[in-house]
């Protein structure tokens, strides 16, 4: 049992403080004789980065990844493939500015861990946030391009942001074409022009707003997840729930199940083209009993509100005086940005667990 | 990595079908010298046993656990107490009508995990559901009984119903005594009047309805959870996800967050009366960076509405015809309401297991 | 983390106490449609139960095992066959006889683990030896036959005794035949004979003796285990290592490889007639590197002399009187020949769970 | 589950191959607030490090260890602290001398994980041995240091090597002080001197020889490990035998148990000096029913010889064809020496995990 290790076949470690020398992952379990080299993993990255839009954090990092080990190729491979063993990746901090988090050292900021890690451990890096900071993400980025890898071209994993603040898409204009030509994963583009206005009296207010992820995942065969404790959904649900600021998970119907009937919640089956087995709609979110149906996984998180804002609100130091505290530097008004390719890492890391833990009990030796 | 185990210090591992000849659970990690016996855990099944009231299932089950293992008594012990060996519970099954499921044994009932469970295992026990059935939570319940004596008293977790369909409370007229003197746990009375002839109609006309269960649990100190992959929100979130028919999970402020500003959602900071460390509201839910912050747990689960309805829905057999399928015999018009007691049990697993795994690594020695 | 739980895809949790109502298994992770009734089972128990012989203890256990679920059968079945659900096994207990043991009630009695149990729990069921029984066994073996119907008929698992006490076979008389055909599973009858002298002028004697096990498995494809902390020969080590009264495990040469040269110990590798490669020795016991080699694994484990005799021995009560004890009743002078089947059950164990792995990481999807 | 993770709540994954940029270890579960810098790492590794004698490969690495994330340090710690955060250290490789190794790229090496790794994973990293280099141990090393920590002062893990080839020490002249004094971390300088001439007259004949290595644990109180799974002699036989190399774990009397009879091997009881629980022997070497006695742990482990020798021996490459091989290069004569320190690390290892384990089921919260 390790909090700090997800998934059981496909299994992810992750360390690294905010502000220490480096970041990193170790990911254990992947399967032998897969392509990988940086250049499999660093577009992941860099789609994460901060800096990339003036709507998110100005911090400079190059977030540039190393594989340590893991991986093996001479003049017979046709590239570096993994071999089996621990995959080891770095990720050097290069642009920490410390002396932005000095103030706050022993102010427990309202909506961070910064109370929670003192009641804990006693004991806390304060610089940045250490462990709680979303830095971390950048290691889970990295170990989903593995994860990827595993699943192979057959698996699509796309995520989106469906809402900014009390502002939702248009889902009849949906296009996914222009998800990537805006700096809000939007696929409606006249949404995506609305939320840069929004962003901007926002963050001129130093204020904050929280986000709605979606994250399709298409090409799962049918099989994976496992009754009870194994059920796929589940795993999504707290794979989504670890990210930070994430404060509900729902799948296809999601929430809005509690008001449906039966009969109008009900997937019903029927015949394709092709004679194959396919359901006429999608309540379930492409899950039905804790395991995959084959149809389209949809999963939506909701992101809260950055709580580092301008605005001042009040709180207590660690000798218990009441203060009012307010951060400047650099921060995102909207952290649900770029929790976009981290719900698709997330997605990515269990889909790879589930499919090694269902060739496991299924497979034909 | 196991499917049908849950919790990692504070484990428990389910077994059975509905139509099998019993079903159980072994617990195993319960610290040693702990009174229980069977007068601990029977109350909580009987609290989610059908045929208490007309809005749910007419099976007649008994629910009667016995402790197999784990337990010791003599002259000098003032009752049964754990000794911190597995505890193993069995119920056994006394009504399952067998004849009532032999017509579906071939069809894929829609929003049933029968398509998923054939496209898994090539092998389905298809009466009642088998393994998926919702009995398989009579053993989360009883064990859910013993997590509790591990946290003892001080720490208090109710669950009630918050919507039926469309239907939500009237959050002003909450009152806790009302929950234990309707059918629906509902804090609510005058609500619960209304949902009671919603029912009456849905069932009558052959249909089901979601709802919404919203769990409070009182006196976790601060301190539980674990950053990154321990997080108590993220195993409150697969643990309730886990339940049959949850489709949706959420704390706190929830899905909502996602609309909200972060000066609103900011849980402030003061001293209390007694000058202790306090916050000003609880958007977060009681946790903060995946720790307990001391404060309530707040935890919502979306139901989604029962599949199995006499309204006629189209769907495929086996043998891959299209077939229409309405199931008559006994089920729930609205399975949310027995949901209640098995979302108490869930929270109750997970902070036991939280608790050990906070001693583990806190503890002085 | 579970200290009753062993293996990690195929896995076995076991519970009940020696003079509770029952003792039983788990199994979870089993694939389905593999041919499974108590048939396949009971055998196995009958094997190892006690009274078979005047040269093991004179309990008379049933040991009549029962499968309550994980199974499924109708008209379409061959039989029953397991669903990939887990696996429920019940055995009950019948013979007691709890008076035997009340006056060593608050004795630590020299090498069980009275005083060990009492340190650490505070509480202790010392009926029998409670939890640490080996009657746990039993339900070891019951698991171990399912773990063979895993494995398939192409892996073949026979342990045998090498050694009583000083006495060892004649390893030149070796003949599998002669297993089966006296009370010591010993492959040379010559010794058999000796042995039962041996034994019966140790038990006159009111004492005890220790012996050796040797368990011999073919058939194991290469490939199986995994380098550092997967080993295939650690995982045996520890398996073994935990039937209780062992002291000690060897693979291959084991502990005289200590002695050795390296061209000695070297297992040189040639093709065998068919052009396939074969190894021309086997002082690795069937491992390399933690990984099956393909040649037949042999392990070695120590089993302590009973710790029970008649023979007295002085020790201190819980109230720290110093006292002797002495045991009457049923007991084994040699408690290493009822180790024979649980050391193959444990083989068996640690090969599903390997199988299950190798599959996990390797298989082509 | 994972193969390169070690323990359960003291956790350490490794990774690194001989020949890749670096080797390095992820600690997770470590308590904070302990004193942690790279000072009380480094010694445990130069005592394992290649080229300080003789006897071992000439191999020259620094093996310098940085701490890459978990501690934190402040004007107002008194020096850098574990947080509870993972704890990641790395040590870089420096002398790979890839060359020595390209003409055995297809060999498989007679008593080397090279043929199995063929087998398991279809591709290898020949270089050094890759993954199942005995550079690995290295990073274990570094974590026992860590491991110490979390044991405390108390607690004292002392190794020696008892036996090179068939040359035994001298029992009677056990001497700890001695330890430290010759190449051979032995407490007998009279068979230290001995062994001296051995190993000179086994390295000019190109040849190699086995050793015994023997772990004295003292401090561990009674109570760590658990009945049947959980068993603390179960889980230092794994550690043990997952040593690159080993071939066989006994505790206490070990494989002569087998010869012993019941009243000579029994541990009798009795009062000490202070009226306190004593024993009168050790022949169970600290743990009974698999729970620590408070006892010295007594655990010995063989090491068979190693297999890379300039003596040629036969072989098959990956074509399948007969060749002789035989190792030139940088090789140890006896591996067994460098075994010693690292059979301290999975003892210190195995304790740290284990005192959380005790920690979470049995502590008062």
């Amino acid at each position: 049992m390790s909090h700090n290790t997800f998934g059981h076949l496909f299994r992810l470690t992750t360390w690294g403080e905010s502000h220490g020398p480096a970041l990193g992952a170790v990911i254990d379990g992947c399967p032998p004789g897969l392509a990988l080299s940086e250049a499999d993993i660093q577009p992941y990255l860099d789609k994460r980065r901060p800096g990339t839009s003036r709507h998110v954090t100005q911090r400079r990092e190059a977030d540039e990844v190393r594989i340590l080990s893991g991986t093996f190729e001479d003049e017979r491979t046709p590239g570096p493939v993994t071999t089996g063993s621990p995959i080891s990746l770095m990720i050097e901090n290069t642009d920490q500015r410390s002396k932005d988090y000095s103030d706050i050292r022993d102010r427990w900021r309202p909506g961070h861990a910064d109370f929670t890690y003192d009641m804990k451990y006693g004991v806390r890096d304060y610089r940045g946030g250490g462990r709680s900071s979303a830095r971390e993400t950048a290691a889970r980025v990295a170990a989903g391009a593995i994860a990827r890898k595993v699943l192979g071209d057959g698996i699509s994993i796309r995520a989106v942001l469906v809402q900014i603040g009390p502002r939702a898409i248009d889902r009849t204009a949906w296009d996914w074409a222009a998800v990537e030509q805006n700096d809000f994963f939007c696929p409606d583009p006249g949404t995506a022009a609305r939320w840069a206005e929004d962003l901007d009296e926002i963050r001129k207010a130093g204020s904050s707003v929280g986000a709605m992820v979606e994250c399709h995942v298409s090409g799962v065969p049918a099989g994976w997840g496992a009754p009870v404790y194994g059920k796929l959904d589940a795993d999504l649900a707290s794979a989504m729930m670890s990210i930070n600021a994430a404060k509900g998970v729902e799948i296809g119907a999601g929430m809005e199940a509690a008001a449906m009937r039966g009969e109008d919640a009900a997937d019903e089956m029927r015949l394709d083209a092709d004679g194959k087995p396919a359901f006429s709609s999608n309540h379930n979110g492409g899950v039905l009993g804790g395991i995959s149906t084959g149809q389209d996984l949809v999963v939506r998180l909701a992101i809260k509100p950055t709580s580092s804002i301008r605005i001042e609100k009040q709180t207590l130091t660690r000798s218990l005086e009441e203060v009012a505290v307010s951060t400047k530097g650099r921060h995102d008004p909207c952290v649900g940005i770029r929790a976009v390719p981290v719900a698709e890492a997330m997605a990515a890391l269990v889909l790879a667990d589930h499919k090694l833990r269902a060739l496991a009990q299924n497979a034909t030796p």
